[in-house]
């Protein structure tokens, strides 16, 4: 790196407006190239994983973390390549991984990173299977839903980064699996590669007619919740008694500002929680990371990428600048797998 | 008894159209006197207990069990004395139990009925803390909300059927107790005579604002849904992080002919179920019967009454043809304890 070097960076201009986060949310910046001092290491960003959960943070009150400010760095889990290190633990060249965001260059001292197990067939899986998607997905199947075989699990996002991997978990389990995706080629997908029972195309014309139909035969026995809206409603009727609901992500309304017209629907949930003995839990994975459990998925998850039963699919575009509209793209069933940003070769 | 004797019913003469149960729903009848045949016996209604939960056996499509049907005697948890006894496990003057209705007379082969433990303070107490009612707080307790000593539970009604039970139960654990009535005498008594730590009087023009003010104080780890509305909403915002609901009753939206007006807030509650990571099952208390949890319910229950740890609070009316009225009343927040009609002495 030549002094002239500048860490291209990511930043919030301005608080989300809408439920899709628009251009002007986010502005590239170029910041001084930061310097590794004793005990640290410069990384150079490699990939980025696009997540819809972080639009939280961008939000005025988020819940689950600090909103970031305005003028800050874009959060974000990352993968990258340590160029220089005066860190004993680390050399260069060693791939990392950590949260640093939307930012080509980061310095770490050691605290927030950890080198990506080399076994791992690519590195780009600890954004997606073997990061907080994948510990998502494992602890709604196996801890919130309880999963059992025989059963029907329903997912309303069959590729996205959390659903893929809580259908092929579904499928491992021995269970029935349905979901819906954007698109017929992601039904195909879902259905050919991964194994799911059925994958609905919500972009179809009688999607609801379609899946209301399929719910009805198979009966659900446990839900992953991902977006909410109207998928949770076409199910509803169809839960069995006892069915379990996991809540772990509100895509289809996260960001409204203001409620779906129409009247109070809460007494609709209500009653079919109370007459089907529902037990719907809410999910929020980062209260999950250093417990047994997460050490639990990252041997499960890693023995079943080797081993092939979990097929991670990846949906990755070159740029930095991309990231931006991979993200509005999320919330447009844009993606065609786990959305990573390819900041550098 | 004459041949001349009647046994005076009270039929379904027309759904509820509201609400609250109006005039015209239900009829009194007077039919021919039954007989007891061999291995019969023939009992006279003393007490009948009037459930909240039976509206729903009123309406075209009950969820629970099959509707009432037009004509027939209305539904109900019962207590009578055996006049005849042709059945050889039974003698006149017998204390039984069962769910025969609102009816003076019923005849019985024997096995919809069990005699009632002499031990028990009080007949009455099989329809109300050791019927339905005190098997709902019981298991919405100890199964739903596995509540602990220390946490805090909130309870929409604090002396109805339910109410009154789950609050004691709650003391008993060893927990805080806050709940909402409908009127100052009923929330004197649940703090005086059972212990409650708060107890909001519902019909207050400032109620909404103290019990938002308290609930914001205790935090709530625990909440037995009875009415559902307004109240959930108030609680909604101060549940603590994987705080637990049992919704068991929404007596708040029993027979509502259209939603609420205003927007959908069915995203307001799934969000807040995510974000506060709650637990939210439906109970249905039939059941439990029969189950294990049924029978330590009824070993602990009679142990709790007996020592006086549990008082049960009745509503005592006297008369059949009262009967449609004290179920009015319920939706109306007018009884006081445990509704129950007595039949005859």
């Amino acid at each position: 790196m030549s002094n002239k070097a500048v860490n291209r960076r990511i930043i919030l201009a301005e608080r989300p407006r809408y439920i899709i986060p628009t251009a002007n949310v986010f502005r590239m910046t170029e910041a001084t190239m930061p310097e590794a001092r004793d005990g640290q290491v410069l990384i150079r960003t490699v990939w980025l994983g696009v997540d819809s959960y972080l639009y939280s943070r961008l939000q005025r009150d988020s819940p689950f973390a600090a909103p970031v400010n305005i003028g800050d760095v874009m959060v974000g889990a990352t993968v990258g390549r340590v160029e220089v290190s005066n860190h004993p633990d680390y050399k260069a060249g060693d791939i990392v991984h950590g949260f640093w965001g939307w930012q080509e260059y980061f310095v770490s001292d050691g605290s927030d990173i950890a080198k990506v197990d080399p076994e791992i067939p690519r590195a780009t899986y600890m954004l997606g299977a073997l990061g907080i998607s994948g510990l998502a997905a494992y602890v709604a199947v196996n801890e919130l839903v309880k999963l059992k075989a025989g059963e029907t699990l329903a997912i309303g996002s069959a590729l996205g980064g959390v659903g893929q991997i809580a259908g092929q978990l579904g499928k491992i389990k021995g269970a029935r699996v349905v979901a819906g995706a954007s698109g017929p080629k992601k039904c195909q997908y879902a259905m050919e590669e991964l194994g799911y029972d059925i994958c609905h195309d919500r972009t179809g014309r009688d999607f609801m007619a379609k899946a209301t139909a399929e719910f009805a035969k198979a009966g659900i026995d446990a839900y992953i919740m991902l977006s909410g809206g109207k998928i949770l409603d076409t199910a509803l009727p169809y839960f069995r008694p006892n069915a379990r609901v996991a809540v772990c992500g509100m895509m289809a309304t996260y960001g409204l500002t203001s409620l779906p017209p129409g009247g109070d629907r809460t007494v609709l949930l209500l009653a079919e929680i109370m007459r089907r003995r529902l037990q719907v839990r809410g999910l929020i994975t980062t209260d999950y990371l250093g417990t047994p459990l997460e050490a639990e998925f990252r041997k499960d998850m890693k023995g079943y990428i080797l081993s092939g039963k979990v097929k991670p699919l990846e949906h990755i575009v070159k740029g930095l600048e991309n990231a931006p509209s991979l993200m509005q793209g999320l919330f447009e069933g844009k993606n065609f797998g786990k959305a990573v940003i390819q900041v550098a070769d």
